[in-house]
């Protein structure tokens, strides 16, 4: 049941409102044996085959900014939640619902990039789409959804439920580039910076740990950040996971932003990056097959899954240890 | 190239100018083999099998209307187009993009009204979804968007392509309630009427004629109404189409709004309608199994593929002939 009778911002930034949202409303009148909302991807059979289905939406605002733009985030979110689930992507489909008054230049734009992203994508193809047109005033410039369809690669990880004490988490780059680079593209702050979004397809990385026996799950860090997820998998595990700060990778730049405007980089979105539990025997060559990698070069073991409660702990730089609580408010709407 | 330096609303009424965005921003940069802008469903080869695809956003405002809802509406809308294309709808992805402020009354009863469609629509399930919240003013209360993945229960009928001189148009009943219903709904012009949105799944519709062999061509009339139908048929098979206004079934209710509003039902959507090409030989067999179905008891033949070059002509009730035009301009935006 939900708590409010009105749909709030924090509805939308995905922790526990959000989730209850989902549940209260969505799950209680769609659920059935395929939805599983707590997946990056669905898995389904049909014609004698396995599919894996994805689907977000897209509503960052500014629609474009350092390092990405609303086209190359539907593309390589949705590709992303595909890789994670063990899969790769072969089609997507596209709605766009745009704002009277946009510039077609930007549309155009935003169009190009989204077909870059896709041919860095394993050469993904959009072969079905929509378009609408909102009322100025009814419409954030432009909205953008897209379902990705693919086949397994490899057998799926068993997800949380195959989580052990003493597994490894790791991430296999810097948190809060994207997050904090639409923050700074909006303009509203004053700063200027060569921070960038991360925006990138995550199939490399996700290809690199799916041969690895002791992998048990991975997911992209988006919405809520590398803590989110962290909760997402103590929950849906049952078990105690703990984090080391002074291991996870966050840019300088990223921390100094983060200091003078109060955000905490844990909860502010990636898009080009997986956080993964590994076996305490396998991690090392898991961050060996990452770091080998362009896009991994910064991965670090970030902290493992331990005895006790679930819930989130984080051992900080001074050495001791506080709980990391799970995300309320929304502390940056609209950022993917 | 497109013309407009700014998008306009016509860019989303189904119209020409539409397909001119489409052509010129969308169609350019994403085009692949499998992207045709003219179909309702892409069908795609994946493990052995072939898929079928379809995505469509939705907009509708007011969100709840007689006869339906954008929930509905969500699902009707994409069934309907895996329906036309020969294909049985399996599975649905959605898209939900809140705006801050909704009632969690309403978003609870359009999702019940979504599950309700999904049950009647061959029992097809949600099995991946997403949630966005935007701030007050840059949303419409709640837009949608659905994927569906389908496969095909008969041969695919060949397409305007396969259209020949003497076929016969038929539509499977009244046109134009579903753009009525919704203007009413607006309460904008102090109408109370007790016309409902045709908004259902055309599942039984479609498979009553798939077995014909002299099915060619069937497409659901939504935005742009029957009109439009009649010129993406008339454009894609290179053909002239004629249609007899005195056949066309129109509820008197429905005649009598447009009237008064200076609106032609001709242009205005329909929910759960088909428009559909026959041989002159099947014809009678195609109408008398709409006519054979509940949905279908207003079934008429409406017009037919004539010599001439390419265009939509319509025989007047007066017994004159004049030229149908396609769609410039939107007469109701945001009608589905």
């Amino acid at each position: 049941m939900m708590q409010d009778r009105h749909i709030l911002l924090a509805h939308g930034n995905g922790g526990r409102l959000m989730r209850e949202l989902i549940d209260a409303v969505f799950v209680r009148h769609l659920g059935n044996p395929w939805l599983d909302a707590d997946a990056d991807a669905a898995a389904v059979p049909l014609g004698g085959t396995e599919l894996l289905l994805s689907t977000d939406a897209f509503t960052v605002q500014p629609l474009e900014f350092p390092g990405g733009d609303i086209g190359s985030l539907a593309v390589n979110g949705t590709v992303n939640d595909l890789a994670v689930a063990g899969a790769v992507p072969l089609y997507l489909t596209l709605n766009a619902i745009i704002e009277e008054g946009l510039e077609v230049a930007q549309l155009e734009r935003i169009v190009a990039s989204m077909a870059g992203a896709a041919r860095a994508a394993a050469g993904v193809v959009v072969v079905a789409g929509d378009t609408k047109v909102v009322r100025r005033g009814e419409g954030g410039g432009l909205y953008l959804a897209t379902t990705g369809v693919g086949l397994r690669s490899h057998r799926a990880p068993p997800g949380p439920a195959g989580v052990k004490e003493g597994d490894r988490l790791l991430v296999s780059g810097p948190v809060g580039d994207h997050g904090i680079a639409v923050l700074l593209a909006r303009e509203e702050f004053g700063l200027s910076g060569e921070l960038a979004s991360d925006c990138a397809n995550v199939l490399g990385l996700a290809q690199a740990l799916l041969p690895l026996p002791g992998l048990r799950f991975m997911r992209d860090p988006t919405r809520g950040g590398l803590a989110t997820v962290a909760h997402e998998l103590s929950r849906a595990s049952g078990r105690a996971v703990a984090l080391d700060q002074a291991a996870i990778p966050i840019r300088p730049a990223v921390q100094s932003v983060c200091d003078m405007l109060g955000y905490d980089p844990l909860y502010l979105a990636c898009e080009g990056r997986i956080l993964a539990a590994v076996s305490e025997d396998d991690a090392p060559a898991a961050l060996a097959a990452w770091r080998a990698l362009p896009e991994g070069r910064e991965a670090a073991i970030v902290g493992a899954v331990r005895a006790g409660r679930p819930g989130v702990a984080l051992r900080t730089v001074l050495g001791g240890e506080r709980l990391l609580q799970e995300l309320e408010d929304d502390p940056l709407p609209r950022i993917c």
